[in-house]
């Protein structure tokens, strides 16, 4: 295979990628909303752990443990800003 | 539906993320075989450029798209990483 070949792969894969990051945004979004009506703090530091823990059991490489923690520390981190962004959109309106 | 559901949900969906990170990491690996046996540059800024306007273009959302292309900033970075890791593995032995 050519490098134009595994590009093609590489760009079907960020597809796919990108619409799970999405879904994974939405219910984040979710969780949010039944956090912020009961009250709850939306950082939950031992649910994060509780995440990369589960993630190195699963990992099979090529990446190490440490880039997957530091990719979906990512994630998770995006997540909250979108949060934040749409409760500062809703503040506007209002 | 409880947090313990989306978290589920989230669960179930970060595994296929995590199978679907590490499949991109080996195809980016192969791409960096075949430049290395070329002699060319692993770092192809107009390749991530191309990659980050796809997205843009192909992206709904809750993410912005600056928030994709911060994350996929980041997936392509790690990708680099390992890379890295494994020819100084690779001289360590030899």
């Amino acid at each position: 295979m050519e490098i134009a070949d595994w590009r093609k792969k590489i760009d079907e894969l960020d597809q796919t990628l990108l619409e799970l990051l999405n879904k994974r945004a939405n219910y984040s979004l979710e969780i949010g909303k039944i956090k912020k009506a009961a009250g709850m703090a939306v950082y939950d530091p031992k649910r994060e752990e509780q995440i990369f823990l589960r993630l190195a059991q699963l990992n099979n490489g090529p990446m190490s443990d440490q880039a997957v923690r530091r990719l979906f520390e990512r994630i998770i981190d995006e997540s909250r800003h979108i949060e934040k962004e749409m409760m500062k959109a809703k503040g506007k309106k209002s």
